[in-house]
C-alpha cells in the first residue's frame, strides 16, 4: 500500500464547508421548482446502452461511460471486431450498460415507459449527475450535478416562457447580475442550410457553436475545411451579420423567408416566446435572439436557448436548452418536451467568486466534553444523550488524552464551546463551559445543562 | 423507436412521493449524524480500480462495477488473457476506474489523500450511492444509498459505542420497533481459526455469515464441502453452541481462550464496548454477543456489528459495521477506523409497511390558473410571478384547451386550489377560487390575491 491514491481525473472530493455551499444552491434551485409545481423525481445511474445511444450525435455519443459487462457476460467479447480496428463495436460487444450522459434521455426513458400513470403536461425536476468523458477544464468535470425542469406533453411556447422565468426566478433569489440569454430555433437554422444546400443543420451545428469562441471568421474557416461551398458560406454569412434589436433581425428574417414554412413557423414561435416571456416581469435576464446558436445535442427540433455566464467569467454557459419532439416513444397525441438545465458547478464558481454565498451557512453551535478519564465518562453519557435529543450538537472526546490535544482538536474543528466536567466539578454538580472565540469561562448548574446549552446554540 | 424501454436490471426510478418518503428519512439521517458532530463530504462515484480492489476479498471483487475504458484506451484489451479465458485479467485491461462498491474503501483513500490536512478523530459521514453486481433480490438493488458514520484515528472503543448509540438515536427518532444488534469481534474469531488450524478466519467466514440463514448444521455441512477436518469442525460447534446471557458467552470464552492474548484483547474489547454502551441510556436497541457473526468483508480486523431487522422482516440486515485498522495509508501514529453504514433502502421498506412516515410529507398547498386564452393569459404573468416571489406553489395551464380536460389534470396532479380569472372576473377585477377538494368556490378581490392565497398555503 505505498502508491499514491488520488480521485480520477475530472473528479472531485467535497469537503464539508464545500457540501453546505452547494446544498445551499441545490435547496435554492429545488425551492424555486417547487413553487412552479414541477414534481421530482430520480432514475437510475445508468441505463441500458441502447437507451442512450443514438440520441445526443456520434460525438457525444463517444463521450458516454460505457459500464463493463461482469461475470461470464464478458465472453461475448467481440475480438474480430477488434482485430479489423473497430473500436465502437469491439466497446459495445462489452457492456450493456451506460451511466447517465444528461438528465433528458433518461427524463424520456421514464416518461415513455410510465405513459398511463403520468398526467400531461408531465412537469418534472430532477437533480442528479451526470458523467462525461470529457477533456477536464476550469468549470467542466466528467462528473458533475446537472439540475433539469422538463415540461412534456405540449408544444404550446408558454412551457418556453415558463421555463425562462424560472431561470430569471433562480439568479434572482440567488443575487447573480444580470445575464445574457440567447435563444434561437432549429427552425430557422434548418431553413437556413436548406438556402445552404444541406441535408440537416446538423451538418454544422457543432462549429456554429463556437462561434461566441472562435467568432464568425474562426467559423467560416472551419466550414471551408469542411469542403462547404462558398456560396453556402457566402449565405450563411448574411444571417450571421445581421445586427440589430430582437425585433429587427426577425423582421429581417421574415422577408428572406417569406416563402419557407418550417422556417417562418420558426421565427413566429420564437417571437411569442421572447414577446411573452418579456410580460412575465423578467428581472434578472436579458434575451436575445442569435442565430448562431445551434447546441450540439441532436435532438433538439425547436426552441433552443443559453445562458451565457456573467461577463467577466470565462466559463461557457451557465445553463441551456431546448425542445425536443422525438425522443418520447408515444406518436398520437405526440409528446413534445422543452426543458432546461443548470450548470450547477459552473455557477456555484460564480457564487463563490461573487461572494454570493450566505456568510452563515449553518448557525448551530457546537460543544466538545473533554475527556478527564475513561473510567468518569459513565457520568457524562446521560448529559449527552439528553443534550442530542434536544438537538444540540455536541460530541465527548473519545480517549482521554492530553487536554493540550484535546483543545487543539476543537480548535481545528472549529467547537464553539468546550465543556469540562472533572472530578472538581463532579463533586460540585456543576459544569464550566469554556468560549472558545472569546476564551471565557463560566460555571453552571449541572442540572441545568440541557436549558444552558439551548441558549447557546 | 419501438423497442421496449426500462431501467437495467436492480434498478430503479423514483416518483415524487417516494422521494419526499426518502428525504424525510435520509434528513432525520442527517440530523442526527449532525447532533453527533460528524462532517459530511462526498466522494467521486468512480474511482481509480487500483483504489477498490484487493479490499473486499474475492467475491466482492468480482461484483465491482467496472467503467469500460473510453477512446484509445480500449486498444490495451488483452486478447491473450481472453483466448486463455483468464476473464478477470482480460476486464481489468479494458478498464481503469470502476463505481464505488461501498463508502469505507473510498473514504480511507480521501483520508490517505487529506492527511495533512484533516484533524483527527477525523468522524465524518456520507450518504451517497453505491453499486454492486449482484443479483437482485427483495430489499438488495443493483444501485442503493448508503449512508455512513466513521471515525478514524483512534482505536479507542468509545467510538464504537457512540455509533452503536448513532443507530440507537436514528431508530428512535424514525419510531422503529426495538431491534437486535449483533457484536462479536474479529480477533476473537482469528483465536477460534486458530484453535481449528486454519490460516485466517476470512476461509470461513462468507459461510459462517450464513449461520441465521441455513442453521448451525447448514453451516457445518457447507463447511465439510470445503474439506474442514472434522476435528476444526468440532472446535466451532463448540463456540456456536454457547448459549447464555452476553456475560455467561464472555465468561465462558475467557477460560477457553486463557492463554491466547488476541483473542483475550478481542474479548476485553467486546466487553467494554458492550458495558459502555448500555451505560448510554439505549432505547431502540438490545445487543447481543453473537459469535457466528463473521461479515464478509476482509478489511474488518477489529469489532464487527450488524443490525438485523425487527422480527417481523424477513429482509436480511438493516445496517453493519466494523473496525478496520490497515484501510488509511499511514502506520506512524497508526490509523484505525471504525464505522457503520444504514441499509437506508431496507429500512424505507420497513418504514413503509409500518406505516411510520409522517401523514404530511409536504403540507404546503398548491394552486393552479385556469388558462381561457392565451391571449388574456398576459393580464396573469405578473400575479403568478408575485405568488412565487412569497413561495406560493402556483402555476398556469399551459395550454387554452377545454376547461374539462384543465380540470382534470389538476385533479390528477392533486391541485388543491383552482384559480379562476376569465373576462368576466378581470372586468370586476376579482378571482375566483375553487376548492378542489370540497368543491366549493369563492370570489375574491383581484388586489389581495398574493395576500389571499398566502393565508390558504
Amino acid at each position: 500500500m505505498s502508491q499514491k491514491l488520488n480521485t480520477p481525473k475530472g473528479t472531485r472530493d467535497f469537503s464539508s464547508l464545500e457540501i453546505k455551499k452547494r446544498d445551499y444552491l441545490l435547496n435554492t434551485l429545488k425551492q424555486c421548482f417547487k413553487t412552479f409545481n414541477f414534481q421530482e423525481i430520480q432514475t437510475p445511474s445508468f441505463e441500458n446502452l441502447s437507451t442512450l445511444t443514438g440520441k445526443y450525435g456520434n460525438e457525444e455519443d463517444n463521450l458516454i461511460f460505457k459500464i463493463l459487462s461482469s461475470g461470464d457476460k464478458i465472453k461475448k467479447a467481440d475480438t474480430e471486431a477488434f482485430k479489423e480496428n473497430k473500436l465502437t463495436k469491439f466497446s459495445n460487444s462489452l457492456s450493456d450498460k451506460a451511466l447517465r450522459y444528461d438528465l433528458t434521455v433518461p427524463l424520456s426513458r421514464f416518461v415513455s415507459q410510465n405513459l398511463n400513470n403520468l398526467s400531461f403536461p408531465f412537469k418534472r425536476f430532477q437533480t442528479q449527475l451526470v458523467w462525461r468523458a470529457e477533456r477536464p477544464q476550469r468549470g467542466r468535470f466528467r462528473e458533475f450535478l446537472q439540475c433539469d425542469v422538463d415540461i412534456i406533453g405540449e408544444s404550446n411556447h408558454l412551457n418556453e416562457v415558463e421555463c425562462i422565468k424560472v431561470y430569471d426566478t433562480v439568479f434572482k433569489r440567488l443575487g447573480m447580475p444580470k445575464v445574457n440569454l440567447r435563444i434561437n430555433n432549429r427552425q430557422i437554422l434548418e431553413g437556413i442550410s436548406q438556402l445552404m444546400n444541406l441535408d440537416s443543420v446538423n451538418e454544422i451545428a457543432s462549429i456554429l457553436d463556437k462561434t461566441d469562441k472562435i467568432g464568425v471568421d474562426g467559423v467560416i474557416n472551419e466550414l471551408k475545411k469542411k469542403n462547404i461551398s462558398d456560396t453556402a458560406i457566402d449565405q450563411l454569412n448574411f444571417f450571421l451579420d445581421l445586427k440589430g434589436s430582437n425585433r429587427e433581425k426577425i423582421n429581417n428574417l421574415r422577408a428572406k423567408f417569406s416563402s419557407n414554412k418550417i422556417s417562418t413557423n420558426g421565427l413566429d414561435l420564437l417571437e411569442k416566446v421572447i414577446n411573452t416571456s418579456q410580460k412575465f416581469n423578467l428581472k434578472n435576464i436579458d434575451i436575445s435572439f442569435d442565430l448562431s446558436l445551434a447546441r450540439g445535442l441532436s435532438y433538439y427540433t425547436g426552441t433552443i436557448i443559453e445562458v451565457s455566464s456573467p461577463d467577466e467569467f470565462d466559463i461557457g454557459s451557465i445553463g441551456g436548452g431546448g425542445r425536443y419532439d422525438d425522443l418520447v416513444q408515444k406518436n398520437n397525441p405526440r409528446l413534445s418536451g422543452f426543458g432546461i438545465s443548470f450548470g450547477f458547478d459552473r455557477i456555484c464558481l460564480i457564487l463563490d467568486e461573487l461572494n454570493l454565498f450566505p456568510s452563515e451557512l449553518d448557525s448551530s453551535k457546537s460543544f466538545m466534553f473533554l475527556n478527564f478519564s475513561l473510567e468518569k465518562i459513565d457520568n457524562l453519557l446521560v448529559y449527552i444523550d439528553k443534550l442530542r435529543e434536544n438537538n444540540i450538537i455536541c460530541e465527548l472526546y473519545p480517549t482521554d488524552t492530553k487536554i493540550k490535544k484535546q483543545m487543539d482538536y476543537a480548535n481545528q474543528r472549529g467547537i464553539d464551546f468546550v465543556v469540562i466536567v472533572g472530578q472538581e466539578e463532579l463533586n460540585k454538580n456543576i459544569f464550566k463551559l469554556k468560549d472558545m472565540s472569546s476564551g471565557k469561562e463560566s460555571s453552571f448548574d449541572l442540572k441545568n445543562i440541557v436549558s444552558e446549552l439551548q441558549n447557546l446554540s
